[in-house]
């Protein structure tokens, strides 16, 4: 019997497998996904587009798939009002793989990879999935302060002197998007890196809070990754992007898998497209389902951090792991991120969002407040 | 204006992305797919399943594809003969990305990779693309013979003591397939390696080639890669596969990206699976197409290598690459391997095959034969 632990790099050895739990469960908000189904029409708009292009299926997709980065960059710039060319986009299977290629085009072996924990758990487990050195920055000097100290980010960053660093905006698991003076500061104090804003969430950000895309001019080494799973409602598409200078995405394709987007992904991901304004419909109602999230924990002697995105972080529990579990006892599936008496919860539709306040409201009557 | 080359990853400096030309030409067999198009009731099911799941693409994919997994290992069984069980399969988007996973749980910074070249491309590509150390063993000592010497293989084997061994049969490019012999005694001289034999084109194999799936009883370290792609003519979807020991692919998920597989491809793979006889109906007319391009190869006086695939390595060209421009002038797009003297050519239709070798016949008259 060979031992395979042995036999595994080094550094992946014990360790398990990312994931949170897929339980079918009545409420279903651990993963920050959109609780509303693909509307009808766009149902239709997707078979239709499979149907065209399905005779071709036994030939290889467009490598550079063309048209569904015009249409992306034509998604960003009306959304954003930011002019993004489509050679400034590259996309994969998920923001994922787009990080990826980020990390293995310009970090690796022997090369660092800077972050601001916590923030969204794949980038470190990127970064060392492909070889590069991760550091784990402090966000503040304070544990349970959860904005970024930009003075601090930008004395961590002098300190590494990183090949790649990551930003979260907003900030996956904590909610609350950054200042773009955080951004262009940690931009000018890493002069050799990579600059990831990773804004996966950016349509849920509260009013006036621009997208780094605006910052893009006269920066090339900043790349703003976003995601068509979350306010896009369409995660099991798997599509994820990213904004840059055409002369970085050029040279993703050196780490690129060649054809990486199957021919129905990109038919997929373009019919939604043209599609975007039913499939961003539910934004709003999101935005106020996570508000009346904010305010119910708040009622509840709960303590939620400010969000700009689709969940919120609350704090408050006096065991995390336990309210977790007593919350799931009453079919409510929420997100244990590993943070002391926090847990991150996304806002479904607003009668989701109400069984959870209930449910919250058992829990705590169960469990007690926390201290924290 | 920053030097985008000094940041990239040192090994990749210089380097220009892999692929095949993408043109639109009346003959294309220049990247092995296959030249017939889905049959209309496939693509009827094919449209049906993805208005099934269209409505919940809001909700990530089964993180484990249970069902793609469990037809998977069906196909396998009642194509081969082998018991092949859903926990000893593992899908990817493409073997590429399959054959990567194997190379960042088994290979990665500071370890090697063996390959015995000429052999698909893409695996050094992919194992240094994730820091793995490469190194080409050749395949016999005279560099026109292609059949791996199972000798010769072994001392390289025992030389590199390498952490991941890649086999390829039938070889692409060179079309042949290995004798089991020969996958047995390169797996008994690595004992610390995993050795993954590429099967993409196994089912076009000449009658009496094993796959070596009736090899993995009793050796846990060896792995089948397997693809939709090529027999199966679904290439366009990016589904590839392998065959294991359970325990060696529960430590893939240590290094997949979470929800890799979508949705919509998994739906769309299980449709063509359940309609496996209808989609494979055309590889006896490939392989016939294959032996008439092999037999008109050597009427013209060139130099075909014996192929179980789907495609033909013809030597005996003057200058390779000026045959290849002269071929694509005639609408006849061919692949350029970079081997001296030969050229790769793919087994469309028996329609294209003649065309092929109608353009053959001008394109040596203008060129002349090769003296290799």
């Amino acid at each position: 019997m060979t031992d395979f632990q042995a036999m595994l790099r080094a550094d992946l050895r014990g360790g398990s497998p990312y994931g949170a739990p897929q339980l079918d469960v009545p409420v279903a908000v651990n993963t920050n996904e959109s609780s509303h189904p693909v509307p009808h029409d766009v149902v239709e708009a997707i078979a239709a587009a499979v149907t065209r292009v399905a005779p071709g299926l036994n030939r290889y997709p467009d490598r550079e798939f063309v048209e569904l980065r015009t249409a992306l960059a034509g998604y960003l710039s009306v959304t954003t009002g930011c002019e993004i060319d489509r050679e400034q986009v590259w996309a994969g299977n998920g923001s994922n793989e787009v990080l990826q290629h980020l990390v293995q085009a310009f970090g690796g072996p022997g090369r660092i990879a800077l972050g601001f924990t916590p923030s969204y758990s794949m980038h470190p487990i990127i970064s060392r999935g492909v070889g590069t050195t991760w550091v784990d920055g402090l966000r503040d000097a304070s544990p349970d302060r959860f904005d970024i100290d930009t003075d601090l980010a930008v004395a961590q960053v002098r300190e590494h002197d990183p090949h790649v660093v990551f930003l979260c905006s907003p900030n996956n698991p904590t909610g609350t998007a950054l200042r773009l003076e955080t951004v262009t500061a940690v931009y000018d104090a890493a002069p050799r890196a990579i600059v990831v804003v990773d804004e996966a969430y950016a349509e849920f950000a509260r009013p006036g809070t621009p997208s780094a895309l605006t910052l893009l001019p006269g920066r090339d080494r900043l790349v703003v990754t976003r995601t068509m799973s979350k306010a896009f409602a369409f995660a099991g598409v798997r599509l994820g992007y990213l904004a840059a200078d055409p002369q970085l995405t050029e040279l993703l394709r050196l780490v690129r898998l060649p054809y990486h987007l199957s021919s129905v992904t990109q038919a997929v991901a373009l019919a939604a497209l043209t599609h975007a304004r039913t499939m961003l419909s539910m934004v709003e109602q999101i935005k106020a389902s996570r508000d009346a999230l904010v305010q119910g924990c708040t009622r509840l002697g709960l303590d939620p951090v400010p969000s700009d995105a689709n969940f919120v972080l609350v704090g408050g529990f006096a065991d995390a792991r336990a309210s977790w579990q007593h919350l799931l006892d009453r079919g409510v599936l929420v997100r244990d991120v590993g943070l002391p008496h926090h847990l991150r919860i996304t806002a479904g539709t607003m009668q989701e969002t109400q069984s959870v306040l209930d449910a919250l409201a058992l829990t705590l009557d169960q469990d007690g407040k926390g201290t924290a």
